[in-house]
């Protein structure tokens, strides 16, 4: 079972500024460092998703960068993931096009592959954004 | 949340044999036909691994072909799919060697994303191979 590299990075981004203090901008190339060297290419593309999403929003100029638009301990991790998983079939008959499965009009499979995805995400939905976010995260310099 | 397409393909290899009649061998051509045409070289590497994991057997020559090894209400889905997916982690520090990820110290995350795994697998190991198995499903001739 895998997630997409941009849903553990964007959960990385995301940690990241819950933990900045005072809810303070976070601007991109603090948020590359933390991430160990990630492209700014790459994390432009995630923080464009969260804030599609309307959970980060960001400002430019002087002072600017990203910060949450929401408070943390509203966001949900599994509702959180639905969204950023949302375009990865499990497997292929998840797919919302055709499945090409010539077994799927008999899978019984499937709806226990589905019903698993959920037991997943709502374990998740005990915990909010405010309970993964540490003070002790973001330690580097602004 | 995405599964190995080799799990995928184990999957319908392991319904289409449980539905074989009396536990018939079933030839790999046969198989490929009934996974849409993957190509053989595919299906015999997931067919191995199979055997490796002591679920399938194989028999050579005339009259030859897979078969289970084990009977389908032994085998416990969850486990079948820790044991498919053992080799791959859900997110970069759930690699075996060490993550790169400088965050992972304060992490919290990790822990809940891995309780929310073992929820996937335990929802599945309510059915076995044998729940999900149908007559229907391997309907072409031989």
């Amino acid at each position: 079972m895998r997630l997409l590299a941009s849903t553990d990075y964007a959960l990385r981004v995301l940690m990241l500024l819950a933990s900045a203090p005072d809810d303070a901008r976070v601007s991109v190339d603090r948020l590359a460092r933390a991430l160990g060297g990630l492209s700014r290419n790459h994390l432009h593309k995630i923080v464009q998703e969260l804030t599609a999403l309307g959970i980060t929003r960001t400002a430019r100029g002087t002072g600017g960068g990203v910060t949450l638009a929401v408070s943390p301990q509203t966001v949900r991790l599994g509702s959180l993931l639905r969204q950023l998983e949302a375009d990865q079939p499990m497997v292929e008959c998840f797919r919302p096009d055709d499945s090409a499965c010539p077994m799927l009009p008999a899978c019984r499979l499937r709806t226990m592959l589905g019903a698993a995805r959920d037991r997943f995400y709502e374990s998740l939905d005990a915990f909010t954004l405010a309970d993964c976010a540490s003070r002790e995260t973001l330690t580097d310099p602004p």
